[in-house]
């Protein structure tokens, strides 16, 4: 099929809808999932390539999330039916014990060009304050409206890695992208500076641009130097009440227990980051963010140590509890999609247009909220009770089952133990007998 | 705020619009991205918790995939410009070279019950074999439908892990859940194993119930058992026409580079893997999937020599290039919301209704040709240019220009470098003269 994305939006959908069974009501469905504001449309359809209609996910919102002092309700978007639900019982549990503590130390995202040099190395790391200067001297028209803003390059590093690769060098760039999450500057950025290298070695006595071979110009997402750290703690005496029939001291207990086998064991530690990611996700979601960066960088941080291991953890000192999460996260709240999707810009005025740091430090609250309602569950009354009883309503609708047999079937399944042949056989009685 | 959850969805909106300085216009606007059909939204609204509408994402297709010789038209839900422009260009890079090749070799899902022993380990690993058909029988009622159609509990291993806490063992299980995802029946399974293994020890001559505490019971994310494999070859003088003014061998040795990069430098292997992920995710998204899984095991798995690496890999051999990926990939085709969601459902039909393991080399297919066209881009053009321009729509979206404006605006760039402030400044030139 050649020529594709040249067609209209509208020809595109039918195209798409041959494939189909049914094509005319296909097309139809598709159509039924655009906005009907045409401008609204054009933005949503806009945003990415080859758009035929928009996939709806639940927009959710948690309220109770108490973080630094301040009280949120935090839009999250996520299909997985007991994420919200678990992160509004979490924040409702930790509102009453001080809330979530938040801080983000340090905001700096990187970036790296990486080339080959087949010139002596002694001479080009000698030549770095030089090369530093015209570099940013070149990439002054891209880094200007930036430094108005506070923020700008930072540093830049040349590291030697010739005995990885034969003559690869990079050099390591640090920015500071303020409240952008600033994708496209830092490639900008890095891109004046594979073609500014290259013009250094030209005009400079000694060098020979032949020796150089610029390789990728290119951001990390390994922002090991944007991390957010989210907290909350207690009295050990004040979780009497965290779970049914286990004290406080069984309750941490158990608890730290689980902490310490997501931390040495490699099967378990991806899940429990899982569960912390399903409440990241869902507020980087919701305010137009993208989640493969955060998950990327999330994840092979977690590895750092050379073994995968847990992004939280839990400790008691002096009969305090403290329940903890770091993990890198560069956020924007301008730029992207953050202001441009109509929900997204929804969604940070929500949470009272927060900077990058502020959202950055929600995102994490409700990582480590899901994670402890996760540990909480998982230690206790184990987690299929509740994630039947958020399913009950999708296995319902999967049945099909009349408005009046819904209610029957939940009623009947609010002290039942649930699983969708006990559902189905239900359904079935009640069906057969005619209620 | 008590008793959130308890409220109406239409209370729900009205109380989360109250935090805006315009409630009316607000729960106006979340209303306008509701379904228009009642039952539809109904499903929707059902998903999660606390829903108050809908977030929609664009809805994208990829056409000209072949994939073990077989065509697809790929859907693709993601916000981010670029991927589903990459993804369809690498497809067709690639169509006419015999297409992508795939498979999976096992469909294995790990998980596992963690547990607490105090009594002596030789004596409980000799009753391993009773343990396990006592446990296999107790589940029965779990296991029995799945197994009529050919799955189940595959094998159950105790570990002995009181190097790492003391009396920590733990059951690791494998199951086959075919065509599901699995997590409700592997959970349900490992938390009937947590109370089966007390009976057995209360009923088994020589042990002790009070030796006993089960900790956790819960699936892993990290299937390293569960892998998908997709490769594309071709001979190298075939890549003369890969990237403009670059020689096949020049285009091929610079890509096998920058995958020895990845290779070697966490902070690019990061992000060269989140590009991979940009297009599974897409394909995930699309089908309903859950993306927070694949993620954390793919990210993990990337870090199991110890130190975290690319997923892919190039090598040139006998004058033959080939690129290949490799990750672990759970992905269901039945259960969960894959059929639930209207456009999850939609998306399976354009695929053809694939089983699980058609639909993880459908998606293992985007993601290597997100990889391919990133680097392709990165090691040739940088990737700036046709990030701006796919962005283009955005600025001129955000710069709110006229139709006609928006259009003039187009045509300029199609030669220009693009940025925000090149757009926005010729905007204010072309308003100023009045065009």
């Amino acid at each position: 099929m050649k020529g594709f994305s040249k067609l209209s939006p509208q020809e595109k959908l039918l195209l798409a809808s041959e494939r189909f069974e049914d094509p005319a009501s296909t097309a139809k469905q598709f159509e039924s999932f655009q906005h009907p504001d045409e401008e609204t449309q054009e933005i949503l359809s806009g945003i990415s390539e080859n758009t035929i209609s928009n996939y709806p996910l639940p927009y959710n919102v948690a309220p109770n999330f108490l973080i630094n002092g301040k009280l949120f309700m935090v839009p999250m978007v996520t299909e997985e039916s007991s994420v919200v639900a678990a992160a509004s019982s979490a924040a409702r549990f930790w509102v009453e014990k001080g809330g979530f503590h938040a801080r983000v130390a340090q905001n700096i995202k990187n970036g790296q060009l990486h080339f080959l040099y087949g010139g002596a190395a002694d001479k080009l790391k000698a030549a770095m304050p030089d090369i530093e200067s015209s570099l940013r001297a070149e990439a002054k028209p891209v880094t200007k409206n930036m430094e108005q803003r506070g923020g700008g390059i930072r540093t830049i590093t040349l590291n030697d890695r010739r005995h990885l690769i034969d003559g690869y060098f990079q050099l390591h760039v640090r920015f500071d992208t303020i409240d952008a999450m600033g994708a496209n500057f830092i490639n900008s950025c890095l891109e004046v500076f594979a073609s500014a290298l290259g013009s250094f070695f030209d005009n400079t006595d000694g060098f020979d641009r032949n020796d150089y071979e610029p390789l990728m110009a290119i951001l990390s997402n390994y922002n090991d130097q944007c991390l957010v750290e989210v907290s909350v703690s207690c009295d050990v005496d004040a979780l009497g009440h965290a779970a049914p029939q286990l004290s406080a001291e069984a309750f941490v207990r158990r608890f730290i227990l689980a902490l310490k086998v997501a931390e040495s064991d490699i099967y378990r530690a991806t899940t429990h980051n899982k569960g912390i990611m399903n409440g990241v996700d869902a507020v980087i979601l919701a305010t137009g963010n993208d989640f493969r960066a955060i998950e990327a960088g999330a994840h092979a941080w977690a590895a750092r140590s050379g073994q995968y291991r847990s992004l939280s953890q839990a400790d008691v000192q002096d009969n305090r509890f403290s329940f903890s999460l770091q993990m890198p996260m560069a956020l924007g709240t301008v730029g992207g999609l953050t202001r441009l999707h109509p929900l997204a810009a929804r969604s940070l005025e929500m949470l009272g247009n927060p900077d990058a740091k502020a959202l950055m430090m929600v995102a994490g609250a409700a990582g480590l909220a899901n994670n402890f309602a996760a540990i909480r569950s998982l230690t206790t009354t184990g987690i299929q009770s509740g994630h039947m009883r958020m399913h009950l309503s999708n296995i319902i609708m999967q049945l099909n089952t009349t408005k009046e047999e819904a209610r029957y079937i939940k009623k009947h399944f609010a002290e039942e133990k649930i699983s969708y042949q006990a559902v189905a056989q239900f359904l079935e009685v009640i069906r057969k007998r005619g209620t």
